[in-house]
């Protein structure tokens, strides 16, 4: 079930591109713009660049990746997880000023972009799998709570300092509460309030209004447009640009070619960060685009969708933007206003490059406490607490993963905690796979049939021992099976054969044919008779190519336990 | 299987020792002693120390395994591996004079101490599972050859520079073969010469002489001893002492209480190193004492073990000794010789005390080459070429770890090396389990067998498809589990009813439970039925547990496929 990945499978749409699709992509294009333009200069803040940053992110990248996505609805732009993520990363460096700092951030987007296209050139898509599900909520929870408490100093406008420390932002807000300006607060808490409110207060009045539901999407999600509408409104109204944070002046017009830092010892650290965006955005987008892709029973190919993200953000890199991924909100949106194809977001990106040309001036009085509530509101819905609880319940391992990433993406830091969730993921799996089931088995009655001791009424013979271990032989458990099958003759030193039952063995490594080496050896000299039933035909094939079997002795491999019993049974007794 | 870790579980010897042990604890005792004394002082080079660093390693440590340990025959002291690491892992910190290297060696057996203590006390010796075969010989073959390399100095007299890499050492003495000193060339010559013969030839001439068995261990074993005598005797009787490096001065008397470095930057610049010692030279223990303890039916238990040489290193650091470990040569000595219990450990101790004490000035005019050439002939044997070959034959994934940790440890570095080949190995073990066997079923004939529709002649209904994973469900595989039943309905747009069947699914963790939930979801989204069948008795308790049996509906989940089929064959055709 493999397919091969094109560098160009969806261009098809643009060659085969029906009339039908264009209303639902045109529609589906300018709404995703409404939520895009106030998003992408609020999520650009919170990555610690200027606005139009966030706005370059949103024209290219969009785009290239029109042309080569494998979803037709995937809404690629700036996310909040990956502003973050580059605003911590950058943040190491100590940039000294803006152009230094613009700088780090198109070179990362072009080691993200490197990184992403690579992967997907050689069908590494599977490596996301290390980000498991408790490593991916840990980090979700404990980023939302980062990111909120970042935006504080423009919800409150208290000047917190630059800290590396979530807590440390936070008690120092609490010490200058005296600072606080009041105006900013107002201004906050309306935009919040209203925002709020479109999420989940205002589809019930619409529905009550008998809205038609086609409005439905459109209006809702109109919300931050509202509320940077209403905020230039009152502050241009009220003469407040000297009394609250403003955005100031946004430069119009087309992002100039940039070129990214193309120094060694830049890339090495910057690498990390890179690494954990190019992994993260490219999970967040995949999970959405298959999500969606599913409901119209369409495919989307994880490699190909690595290609298609990777180039979009090389696409970031040298047009002076910074790292992109597949946002999940404005995915959905995109999907449920009926795109069909990637024109939609082509049409995104005009009406988005339309918006930096000629509609700049607008955003000069915009309060950055509107900016900050945007970002509130869309990463409180991330957080849910009652994610702990439900995994500890069901499975402790999980727990403690996703409890290691979360305090450690709070208190420490992005990949720090990814690092280590991950970290502690694979020991608690190597933990847990070390230690497969195994059972002694007897005969059950007269049958042909044999099974576990401790749970069956079967016949056993003092001098035989017949063992099924119910997991692959491979390097986690390789050690186990030496040493519970030592200890197993060591506490029954009567017994003269080891039947070694490999009906669930799908598989040996070299760890494991290095143990079973030894243990023919250290058997022998204990001694024992070491043989093996039920292998199955590919373990079987390996074995023989490699010559276990002729070490071995052929004569010491049996087709079933119950010849290898009967064998035993008769000419071993001495 | 499992048994409680005692922390002295094997002073019952002491508190049972029997007479008849006593003979051939003394002879062991005694045999081994007079392999450690030369190998010693040799390792204690290896790794940059002194030559009497090496006889103190050889004393405290000692008598604490024989006390904790619960292996009958293990001979703890200085090993060649782990000195090398030692070596490498002191040369970073750039040490200005001895006082100082000697603190940073004793700190380094402090960190390994705490390490595997601990591990032990955790029971967390599984963790070695992560070294597999391929990462471990990998790193022996590439370390024989670094150590080896290391030695040329010694064995040619060309005064190489201490450089990090092995090739610029063969470089420089390539370039510099005019300052070869042919006095050392042929003191080398002539050990590695006899030490050869010793290992290889002199058996059989023993045979032919009719020795008895008893007297063919010691005498084989002999040959540092052996060389040492020899090459001191040499230099003295021909007044080398000025012509070739000598050892010199090693000071007599008991080492003095040492205190290591309770420096937290130190602890942390060290810690890879001592994690990575800690875990070798663990696994080189434990893997003798097993196979020896095999041959008497004897159990050797791996927690207990580290304790023991964990407890052994901190002897270690505070004794002004270095790193431990099991050793394979000595310990197969020991065990031949007829070592009963641990006294034979605190036997060499003592004999080792009495060479400190009494017997150093007869080292002043020992040969560097000398010791030089026990470390070549010792490591040598360590090299085996064909296992890349042999591993290449046998396993493609297992055989790129191999030849990744090989030349990792040969050109950058030791710990690089080990950390490379361990993340190779995880990454390939994530690929290949990231995509288990996955079949579509159908019915043979009028059986209630259902079997892969690629392999047998079965029936099947174009609105259901019945699929079985043979694997269980994690995080490995959680994305590709979901990515195959989407892709599934999508190429079969006729299908109604997608059944998935768990008879081998041992496990599902919180990422597949992430991925079904999603599924029933998606699938619904639609218009496809989930079920599920044959689903194990422990996995079915846990989903219920979570709630996930009333998120799909009791009555979609089947107790057999065929129950399933029956079902929806009826009333599934709309």
């Amino acid at each position: 079930m493999t397919r091969k990945t094109q560098i160009f499978p969806r261009l098809n749409w643009l060659l085969n591109y029906q009339r039908e699709y264009l209303s639902g992509d045109l529609i589906a294009g300018m709404i995703v713009t409404v939520m895009l333009v106030p998003q992408s200069m609020a999520y650009a803040q919170l990555a610690g660049l200027p606005p139009q940053t966030g706005i370059y992110a949103s024209i290219v990248p969009l785009f290239i990746y029109g042309l080569l996505g494998s979803s037709r609805a995937l809404a690629v732009g700036p996310v909040a997880i990956v502003s973050l993520m580059v605003g911590a990363g950058i943040s190491q460096f100590n940039p000294q000023n803006l152009s230094q700092y613009l700088n780090l951030a198109i070179t990362l987007a072009l080691l993200v972009g490197i990184i992403q296209v690579v992967m997907g050139i050689l069908r590494a898509g599977f490596l996301v799998n290390f980000l498991s599900h408790p490593v991916l909520t840990g980090f979700i929870n404990a980023a939302a709570i980062v990111i909120a408490v970042s935006q504080l100093r423009h919800l409150t406008g208290i000047i917190t300092p630059r800290t590396e420390h979530t807590y440390e932002t936070l008690l120092y807000i609490f010490k200058h509460l005296n600072q606080i300006n009041w105006l900013t607060v107002i201004i906050a808490g309306l935009s919040i309030g209203i925002l709020l409110y479109f999420k989940y207060g205002l589809h019930h009045r619409l529905k009550q209004w008998n809205m038609p539901a086609i409005w439905m999407i459109p209006i809702t999600r109109s919300a931050p447009l509202v509320v940077v509408v209403l905020g230039v409104f009152i502050v241009v109204l009220f003469h407040l640009d000297s009394k609250i944070a403003i955005v100031g002046h946004v430069p119009a017009g087309l992002p100039s070619i940039t070129v990214p830092v193309l120094d060694w010892h830049t890339w090495q650290r910057l690498l990390p960060t890179a690494i954990t965006i190019a992994l993260i955005g490219f999970m967040e987008s995949i999970s959405v685009a298959k999500s969606l892709a599913s409901k119209k029973r369409e495919k989307v190919d994880a490699n190909q969708e690595l290609i298609a993200i990777g180039a979009a953000n090389l696409g970031a890199a040298f047009t002076g933007a910074y790292p992109v991924a597949g946002g999940i909100g404005r995915s959905v949106v995109n999907f449920s206003a009926g795109a069909n194809t990637g024109l939609a977001s082509i049409i995104t990106a005009i009406l988005m490059t339309i918006t930096v040309m000629f509609l700049t001036p607008l955003f000069y009085y915009l309060p950055q406490a509107v900016l900050a509530s945007i970002i509130i509101v869309a990463v409180i819905g991330l957080i849910d607490l009652s994610v702990f609880k439900h995994t500890w319940n069901y499975n402790r391992a999980d727990a403690i993963s996703l409890i290691v990433t979360f305090f450690t993406v709070l208190f420490i830091g992005v990949e720090t905690g990814i690092i280590l969730g991950v970290s502690v993921g694979l020991i608690l799996f190597l933990w847990r796979t070390s230690q497969p089931h195994v059972a002694i088995v007897g005969q059950v009655g007269e049958t042909e049939h044999y099974r576990n001791v401790l749970r069956h009424d079967v016949t056993t013979y003092p001098h035989i021992i017949a063992m099924r271990v119910d997991e692959s032989l491979y390097f986690p458990n390789a050690q186990y099976l030496e040493a519970i099958l030592l200890e197993t003759i060591v506490d029954n030193p009567d017994v003269k054969h080891l039947v070694l039952i490999c009906s669930a063995v799908n598989y040996i490594d070299t760890s494991a044919l290095e143990v079973l080496d030894a243990l023919v050896k250290e058997l022998r000299d204990a001694g024992v008779g070491f043989y093996l039933a039920e292998v199955k035909g590919p373990v079987m094939d390996k074995l023989k190519k490699i010559g276990f079997i002729d070490h071995l002795g052929e004569e010491n491999v049996f087709l079933s336990t119950h010849q290898a019993m009967c064998m035993l049974k008769q000419h071993g007794r001495f």
